[in-house]
């Protein structure tokens, strides 16, 4: 059975909704796949309360990987072919059985990496490839800060520094969950434990998830020459609800940075937005390319839990009510 | 004779007066230098029109950088000797026939080095250091721009730069001064010709000096993940003339980001005050250990012009109408 979930009308974790699917065959520069697993993402929950920007208009299918079987190729794909265990970037349209989508976008599972840590890997290893390879350029003696160190990205962000040869600080806000982030290699702090603690400064790079009030406080904790590399507005969003203060607050909060007051500072500021960035071949060949590297980088995707797609209102729950540890999966089968 | 230059009230170049100075004996950690060439940079200006926040009280001597040689030494001090040349960072103070200062802030002539490009040693490579190997990690295979490439920061950054295995482009602002900086290892356009071809864009890291509107122009040039470093305000200076209006322009056309915004551009921006990164003890001492590599590195400070220190107006007078190319010095000899 084809089938795949839509976002029909905003709102609780409870609006998504299973449809049938036609099965679509692959045009010739096409691959189609018989998914496994499909990853849920942070932005997906901004995105089914209708506050994500760059979402589709409704109905939609949210989604950005997925990891599966290769059922069919067109005739001008050479890479895959069917029945190779493959991972694949959807740029929504993820939370399918069945995804039908252009070869480059595809690529063999990694080696050691099975089909579900497969599919916690594209957006995560991406993000944190551009953040801490690309932006910040993380080397061997940096003072790295990850803040939701626990989460898909932040799991990958710091394997990715702690193989660069930093020294990394896991932030969470869960005191139980200091555990898994020393388990990660890294000393783990919980948020309060962080704020209270003024010695915890001199970071050479900070990746924040937050945004809103939270990007310039831990503006202050980065040493000379650092830089804090923005990637989402976790702020926003609390328990999954449709909160319109909340998360124009967090907009707001979000500060304007003053050239002038920089030069004071000694730092730099980055935004992510890491879709726009896969939008470019040459970017997405590249960061592809990387991936079979992943293995020799000792990143491994934390698959946290593994809902039955029919169960993707408990997924999104379990996602925004931050009990998550690690990636949070969709299986069809 | 000891004579130093000093800024009693703002204005054009002639307000610069030479007065004498009383000899200093070195304190237990200090050096005793009779100095060589002071070097002259950008800053100075801004600072004698007023124009230059960290600046002391009037009246003061202006000037960062000497070379000379050392008369006496302090009984605590170990690594340098009378007769030992050296190069020293001054902190102001450096327009002088004859400094007395801590011992950390002076080092040995690096090999190779003689005493007029020494001078020019200690803010261009300090500066260039901080900007492009610190802040923007520049790494083989970067496109990089550099921004005033006739400058002394500007040629000591476009060395490490190529060094590091950049392709670089360098910017000025007169079509003649092009060749000097294809003698550099560069690519060598006119603003005006970069602003016209706008497929001068897709740089990893451009090294900003003019500050002002110049900074969102340049911005636009960025590729996906690059970097603008931000090292000064120069475009709000023109003629050595004391114009309140121009410097005031420029300080209002200096942007505020938006980090909201900074998501759709997926950059970062970097501003960078050398003078007080040069506070903190333990980069001071990295940066002056790191001296001597800068001849493994290729680097070679290109002295563009000597004045005789009691003609500073002069000095002045040449680098604020952009006759330059390089650095300007003064010699007390």
């Amino acid at each position: 059975m084809h089938r795949d979930i839509v976002i029909e009308k905003y709102g609780t974790a409870k609006t998504l909704t299973l449809r049938d699917l036609a099965p679509k065959p692959p045009a010739d520069d096409e691959v189609a796949i018989d998914v496994a697993y499909s990853g849920i993402n942070f932005a997906d929950i901004q995105m089914r309360l209708g506050f994500y920007p760059d979402a589709p208009k409704r109905p939609f299918v949210p989604g950005y990987e997925v990891s599966g079987v290769v059922t069919a190729v067109g005739k001008d794909v050479r890479d895959v072919r069917p029945g190779d265990d493959v991972v694949a970037g959807t740029y929504f349209g993820g939370y399918a059985s069945h995804v039908t989508i252009p070869a480059r976008q595809v690529f063999k599972l990694p080696p050691k990496i099975d089909l579900a840590a497969g599919a916690a890997l594209p957006v995560a290893y991406f993000t944190a490839q551009l953040a801490v390879g690309e932006m910040a350029r993380v080397r061997p003696g940096d003072k790295v800060l990850i803040e939701c160190a626990t989460g898909g990205v932040g799991v990958i962000a710091t394997q990715l520094a702690r193989h660069l040869g930093a020294e990394v600080t896991g932030l969470t806000t869960s005191a139980h969950k200091k555990g898994f982030i020393e388990d990660l290699g890294a000393k783990a702090l919980t948020l309060d434990e962080l704020r209270r603690d003024e010695s915890q400064k001199g970071f050479d790079f900070i990746l924040n998830s937050s945004g809103g009030a939270h990007i310039n406080w831990q503006r202050a904790r980065l040493g000379l020459t650092g830089r804090i590399v923005c990637i989402g507005l976790s702020s926003g969003v609390k328990d999954g609800k449709r909160n319109f203060v909340r998360i124009a607050t967090a907009a707001l909060r979000t500060p304007k940075i003053s050239v002038l007051k920089l030069f004071d500072a000694n730092q730099g500021v980055y935004a992510l937005n890491a879709l726009h960035v896969l939008r470019d071949p040459v970017w997405v060949e590249r960061l592809t390319r990387s991936l079979a590297n992943v293995e020799a980088m000792n990143l491994a995707p934390h698959v946290g839990k593994v809902f039955p797609a029919a169960d993707v209102a408990s997924a999104h729950s379990f996602l925004e009510t931050k009990q998550a540890t690690g990636k949070v999966l969709l299986a069809w089968k």
